[in-house]
């Protein structure tokens, strides 16, 4: 029998979910949950999204809550599913202070996922990104590697983010000894859902979405 | 009665530790702590010390060992001062996490002491300093707070790290409430002892200095 591959996946709880997060995801992580091939951890990742949300802590504390009701609301199960939240693990903190020196400032810059997104965020972060932001894919090493999670759904633009992990981890085995899990990505084929208003992607801040919380009027 | 002020100081355990140390700093230590006017926590920055020795944890894991034997020997007294080792306090590098967000990595690029070392130690750097040592003054913000350290003893030089400190420090009260206590930097006025062999500096990378655990022969 193949041994059961530990998936992990999450989401920044900047907001309550919506129906595309539901056929972009949440479907598909019900249904490998509901297999049995997978062991699936998924990550409430409430320090990350302070990378951009520093100044409303408020925010992120209110929306922990509400992601984890919107998983129980389409199926996830805490029986099949671990569910947990960044911050309330320290280790996660502490491996993201260890993996700091096995990367460059350069080699952040250059990652295309991280150099989109600060382009993006100018509004946050004027003319120069905070420390913590620049670092996010060293504190998402650490999330994945400190449950030893094998597999991690992404779409393409966020491959750049896998292959910065797979870097993290041969540098630390190659030093500390062979004691990390490198990962795969495997890709995501989400369906980009339009939203209410006709715009190709539904999303919080385009305010044209329907929420998984929403009641049926 | 004057409330009695804690003191925040360490060192990094990259090697014994010699009568430079002792003239510049250890003797002065011993006397505050026997004078009953501070409270002195001290702490052994093995976390720092692998910012720049992340290819030789060997080097830092022995020495945090030698420099708790060498406090010892000079007079440095358990009961009077906490000795604390940073990285068996996993709240040091959530704290580090947390200030990230507060900093710019321009900041931190101007910062005079982070630039100097920077120049210095090209040789471990080579082209691009890693994440972890541009960041280096917010951890130190982290072991100074977390211990709620009031006065912290350094040379001229590390002015600017005390600074950045009170920055991160006022940033975070605006934004999560009055929490955090602003340090004070005291200028040490350390004698330099000459090494050896008449060089004006003793150092451990120099070859010419008398260790605390040297014998008498």
């Amino acid at each position: 029998m193949e041994k059961v591959k530990r998936i992990l996946t999450g989401d920044r709880p900047t907001g309550k979910l919506h129906i595309g997060h539901y056929f972009g995801s949440l479907k598909k992580r019900v249904e490998m949950q509901d297999s049995g091939l997978y062991d699936p951890y998924i990550l409430i990742a409430d320090v990350q999204a302070l990378t951009d949300n520093f100044n409303n802590p408020d925010k992120v504390r209110k929306n922990v809550r509400e992601v984890a009701m919107d998983y129980l609301s389409v199926g996830i199960d805490p029986e099949k599913t671990t569910i947990y939240i960044q911050s309330m693990i320290p280790e996660v903190a502490e491996l993201t202070v260890f993996y700091s020196n096995l990367v460059t400032i350069a080699r952040l810059e250059r990652n295309p996922t991280v150099k989109t997104e600060i382009a993006q965020k100018r509004d946050v972060f004027g003319e120069s990104v905070t420390y913590g932001f620049l670092g996010y894919p060293v504190s998402q090493a650490a999330d994945i590697t400190c449950f030893e999670g094998e597999l991690v759904p992404v779409g393409e633009d966020q491959l750049p983010l896998i292959e910065q992990c797979r870097e993290i981890v041969r540098k630390f085995n190659s030093i500390y000894g062979d004691v990390l899990i490198e990962p795969e990505a495997v890709l995501s084929s989400a369906k980009r859902i339009k939203g209410l208003d006709g715009n190709e992607k539904m999303g919080k801040s385009l305010g044209n979405a329907i929420y998984l919380s929403d009641s049926e009027e």
